[in-house]
């Protein structure tokens, strides 16, 4: 568990719900155990998908995967507990400066985002696209599962636990939808012209394995174009938050124009 | 998900929650999520343990074993997503008449049940202890953590959010470990008496990869005896709550005369 959580990494969901926690006015001490429950939810995701059975990968943030170093019995166990854990953090941490009913809905949104409908369904679909080829239209509504769920989750359960009002909880959601769908199409275009160096991870793969990516699909202008697109709308979508917003504008231009 | 959930099982978890939620005078539909959460855990650790990484099992429950049937691939995301859906079901469920702190309490409850200090540390400690010889204290404990905090959680959760009182919790807790630790001690009889016919599962696996059990530390009827035993504490502990807790004795009696 220690070894995967604290291999590095971008830490980018923990910052995403800090600074959509903070654009609403919360306090940092009422965010951390959503912050540190999506990077454990994060983390345990890479080191299943990882494994033999699923991705094969060796190499994961520049060092051996979980199962490289532990053995796949050692690494399946870190994975479920680090998902258990950051449940159990979320429903244990004595924060009593947040409402109990916000802990709870900010619980649910982890848990429907880490789902069949989130995270799992969409490696699921992933597993099952492979050497396939599929639409556009599919290919985004995978990658809204596998990878946007959960940062979509980051924001809008940020939002929760920082006392957001429902209108300013719609706008951090079409934010999250916004860089979601930004993250994956960036993870592609670095997957063709990113070195394994700069990634941490094996680079290639991806489109060697015949998966569906949006390079693929548009080629890597059209792909470069669409997370632009995806950057201004996001920005867009928080503008009315004013400048209490501006680390989240921050982590959106961070996450496209990235170059790892 | 659904395979390996419904494949039968005695549903001995569920009926604990059930049970001791309604000896301390809780209602059927406020028990019911916790009922189905802890089925769904101990159906993904089922799955996840019997992988070819793990324990390495082709039968359970009589029927062949999630891996056999979907892949490795989809068995690990079946076992993940059970988990997940277990913790969101918890926080999620409408359950208006139950305070929403004892729902908070009873997840957290499941958590640690679930985590490095229970189900999953104890599938750790059970994997490093094959063929060594280890002694009763160290087998009680890697047992009070695999199978036992599980069972205990299904008890004094169903307590929590029955609304039982701290006295009453206490007694919850002392029936819970008897019961937890009369359950392996019983497994490992049956796993040396029984068919793989009653078992549903491969019988005398457990001996044959010189896995320490209770019989091989106390023999058959040592082992017996301390089962009978254990029965008398659980049923010594709820004595107390008087006839509301008949099913609880019950399935006390159930957990140590079963044949499978």
């Amino acid at each position: 568990m220690r070894y995967s959580l604290f291999a590095g990494g971008k830490r980018i969901r923990p910052l995403l719900v800090l600074a959509a926690g903070e654009a609403v006015g919360g306090r940092t001490e009422a965010l951390l155990p959503l912050a540190c429950a999506v990077e454990m939810i994060h983390t345990y995701s890479l080191i299943h998908d990882d494994l033999p059975a699923m991705d094969d990968d060796d190499l994961r943030r520049g060092k051996p995967t979980s199962h490289k170093v532990f053995g796949e019995a050692i690494a399946i166990l870190a994975g479920d507990a680090l998902l258990t854990r950051a449940f159990h953090l979320l429903v244990d941490v004595a924060a009593p400066d947040v409402d109990v009913r916000r802990r709870l809905r900010a619980a649910a949104i982890l848990g429907e985002a880490a789902g069949t409908s989130g995270l799992i369904g969409g490696q699921v679909a992933d597993l099952e696209a492979e050497g396939e080829d599929i639409t556009i239209g599919a290919l985004q509504d995978l990658h809204r599962a596998k990878t946007g769920a959960l940062l979509r989750a980051c924001v809008v359960g940020g939002g929760v636990l920082g006392g957001a009002g429902e209108e300013d909880l719609d706008r951090l959601h079409r934010y999250g939808d916004a860089i979601g769908l930004a993250f994956q199409v960036v993870d592609d275009v670095l997957d063709e012209t990113a070195s394994a160096a700069q990634l941490g991870k094996t680079a290639g793969k991806d489109a060697a394995a015949g998966k569906a990516t949006y390079v693929r699909a548009l080629g890597l202008e059209g792909a470069r174009t669409v997370s632009r697109g995806l950057l201004e709308e996001a920005r867009a979508a928080i503008a009315p938050l004013g400048p209490r917003a501006s680390l989240l504008g921050a982590l959106a231009t961070l996450i496209v124009e990235r170059d790892a």
